[in-house]
């Protein structure tokens, strides 16, 4: 009797963009996927290491449209692994920052899936970096904190305690902002008399 | 006349020792250095990347023990690409998290030496990752600190905001802790409630 073919899933980082910054782990999971379930984030020119006949499955979550839900991707993931093939799920930056790749897994554990993460350049740090921004420095700061932009601005309450990191922390980097952008940089940083950075006036 | 050569230097992180958590570009940049400046924390097996001939100077922080100074760093890096050479300076992690990064990028402004910057895949996101912990999840935590674990302890005062972090930010990740890990886990978290993560029991 034939053993059954056991599939495994890989919650690969592909970092912030840049072809350059994928790493080699990343690079090679991609290579021996059967399948990769990538999200909007994840450039596509990786989709290229992927083998001819690689299933490549779009599941983008472009600011707010869905293609599908988190639900749905789990389920698919779990599915495509169960069928005994190797699953790349490709997501931008870090798959464990702010990426859901901690939900995913947890969805692996429950299946019975095996499944490895594979760290990324998160967006978090390379864009500053790009922009010539180190983000901790002797001098100045010993702190950096990452803090969702996501959330809804009209909420009467917010999970994030605004004195406290505005004060607290030395460098402060929002992802996933751009929706609130005006929110964010006007918000009243309480007893910091500290303004947001700008970026550089044009 | 011939044109003077012109060198250049690319501040590269080389990830947190995984081989495989290396970025392309890193790769690249190793495989065209003329010379590789490199840390305690960079893994030696990159050097094997480099060019045969290329020089390999290891400047390594390994503790308290210093081979060069970070003045001497500085001044290492500017005077080989002023000999019109390809320069790497290869780091563990990130460059701009806890590296001297931003550092050595202002002496290459200062003196006028063309450079970039590499971002790398840094220790305080994958080393939790390798162990099963996402450092944000929907559910859980909208954000995330990355704090030095190498202040002074004997300090009469800290540089850090102790009170604001731990109440006010949902991960906190210390690097370069480990000479200080007596006094991070038994410091008083005001007002927190919380225990420190100590890892699985063994």
């Amino acid at each position: 009797m034939a053993e059954q073919k056991k599939g495994k899933v890989f919650l690969v980082g592909s970092g912030p963009g840049d072809p350059g910054l994928l790493t080699l782990k990343a690079k090679e999971c991609i290579e021996k996927a059967d399948v990769v379930i990538y999200d909007y984030l994840a450039n596509v020119v990786f989709l290229d290491y992927a083998k001819k006949n690689a299933e490549r499955i779009y599941v983008g979550k472009e600011g707010g449209h869905h293609t599908l839900g988190q639900n749905e991707i789990n389920r698919l993931i779990v599915e495509k692994a169960t069928e005994g093939l190797r699953v790349v799920r490709l997501k931008g930056g870090d798959p464990f920052i702010f990426g859901r790749g901690g939900e995913e897994a947890q969805e692996l554990v429950k299946a019975g899936v095996p499944f490895e993460v594979v760290p990324g350049v998160t967006s978090a740090i390379a864009v500053p970096a790009y922009a010539g921004i180190p983000l901790t420095h002797r001098d100045f700061t010993a702190t950096v904190a990452f803090v969702t932009g996501h959330e809804d601005p009209t909420k009467d309450t917010s999970n994030i305690a605004w004195d406290k990191i505005a004060t607290g922390i030395g460098t402060l980097v929002f992802l996933m902002g751009v929706g609130n952008m005006a929110v964010l940089l006007t918000r009243r940083w309480p007893s910091s008399g500290r303004e947001p950075f700008r970026g550089r006036e044009r």
